[in-house]
């Protein structure tokens, strides 16, 4: 689909990405003749745009990172992203991502940092449940204003927002899947309270979502240690992270209680063969079995932050027109 | 349905009220030779028990109140009625209660008070919203004890509740519906955020509850001016409050979104004729019709507190056993 560039903040990230670019030139470098091109940009996406997966963020992280390695420009890269895209400043980086408030008030001089690459904890793995009952969208920015103005709750998250990332961050080091899964899920419990407490209340999750929550809790509880833990952004579908070990085990029990016979059901890394994980769902008698309450499930890993691709992978011919 | 009277909480309701009977002899009257009577207790309900409308409360209230007539007990009989059920303590009185929590860490110098009596406010209406995807009942009180345990945002909600009591009191000793509407869904609404920012997470609202909530605040936006106030308690059900002269008006939006062909759908005070309210949905295009999502509406409003019927109208026979 052909599309216009004039999208502000498409502009915004091209014009900052050429500023800096020039910047570099007044050291005694040739102008760059490359500032003169006109741009063709191309773009694909493996995974569904526009449903809450943060395709925004990938987007521009990329397009920010392939401008930045045409125009030969250097350095941090990621506030640039943020203009496209607020959480594109994390998606800069690969594997594990810390994203500082800063000091000013306006959030100007906020940073993100990697604390750990892709390659520091392998055997972690994410299910992305994409839910079949999708709410109307409530744009997260929108959202996340009203909230500060009305919710009265929102300070006492604040306030406990620096002991949680120590927390999370400390967890994240030691490969401590436990902790780690108990501090993700009360951090998107809070966040979605804090929606809640907003007024008019702002709503993200569906029963499907409070399902999937329900099941965890009961995985978790059967194993007497978090095998699986959620976490809900601007939307109703769950991301679920495990540990590789206990993906088919996971698999088993979405199957059995989100029955869909979509031969593309599963989508992303794949997992050989019929599993064998002999769950005993006498422990699930509670939770009820709703068939097609996924649409699909993605299932993936943190990687690495954008790269460039051989030329013979490029989106657009020599030509510069799209394939 | 003969039931046994082994209940703990019935027993120690009837010893107490024993109690305070035989403690009024000790000043000088006669002995009470009721006292060594047997008990035949008979109870009707005209609204659904168990479905979350704290038919226990009334049900104890009422029962507190019979048994301290019978024995000739006077004085305050509402921390009695709280030991069969929390809050039947307030539907010893009529019309508006308001609960004071006392100083004591167990609260048990609480008390219960009336700030207006029921022909204060004669305008004001209840809709009682019964909702068809009931969710599996989470006790209220095993639910409040681990919110208790696990909510960080529990806290910053009880440090707001003197003053938002003080508020509503004002409010309706004013009848200002408007700020009445208002504190009432951001207390409904912060009660739910907290109960999603315990933990394991506690969930009440299902996509209906959200549906009627999104429904509400559609009404007040396009009255510009607050018409209709939701509350949730401890289940999925509505209770909207209303004024009466806006009753049809609200009736004809809820048959309007939650079309539903039971004759006996609206029950409770009766709306005489077809309603001709003339309203213009064009204000509610983004709302979706859900046929049946709710079961029936009961139509009430603030009564009196407990009285004692005729004996024509008792529930048993002169020689004890039910009609």
């Amino acid at each position: 689909r052909e599309q216009s560039m004039k999208n502000a903040r498409l502009q915004s990230v091209i014009s900052q990405i050429k500023r800096l670019c020039r910047k570099r030139k007044i050291d005694g470098d040739q102008p760059n003749e490359k500032l003169q091109w006109k741009l063709h940009i191309c773009s694909e996406n493996n995974f569904p745009t526009a449903a809450g997966l943060a395709s925004s963020a990938a987007g521009y992280a990329c397009l920010v990172y392939a401008l930045s390695k045409l125009y030969g420009v250097e350095g941090d890269i990621s506030k640039i992203a943020r203009l496209g895209s607020g959480s594109a400043c994390r998606s800069i980086h690969g594997g594990f991502v810390i994203w500082n408030k800063g000091d000013a008030e306006d959030g100007e001089d906020s940073s993100t940092e990697q604390i750990a690459p892709e390659t520091h904890w392998p055997e972690l793995r994410v299910l992305i449940l994409v839910v079949s009952d999708q709410t109307k969208h409530t744009a997260s920015t929108v959202g996340m204003q009203t909230s500060v103005e009305t919710s009265d709750l929102l300070h006492q998250r604040l306030q406990g927002v620096p002991k949680r990332i120590e927390r999370i961050k400390k967890a994240i080091l030691r490969k401590d899947f436990h902790s780690f899964a108990e501090i993700t899920m009360k951090d998107s419990n809070q966040l979605h309270a804090v929606c809640l407490d907003t007024y008019p209340p702002i709503s993200y999750l569906t029963d499907t979502s409070h399902h999937i929550m329900q099941l965890v809790h009961a995985i978790n509880q059967d194993n007497s240690s978090n095998m699986v833990a959620y976490s809900f952004d601007a939307g109703p579908n769950a991301f679920l992270f495990m540990q590789e070990k206990d993906v088919p085990t996971v698999l088993d029990i979405l199957h059995y209680f989100y029955p869909n016979s979509d031969p593309h059901f599963i989508r992303g890394i794949h997992v050989p063969g019929k599993h064998d994980t002999h769950v005993d769902y006498t422990a699930f008698s509670d939770i009820k079995v709703i068939p097609r309450a996924l649409k699909f499930i993605i299932h993936t890993k943190p990687g690495p932050g954008p790269s460039v691709q051989e030329s013979d992978n490029g989106l657009l011919t020599k030509d510069g027109l799209p394939k």
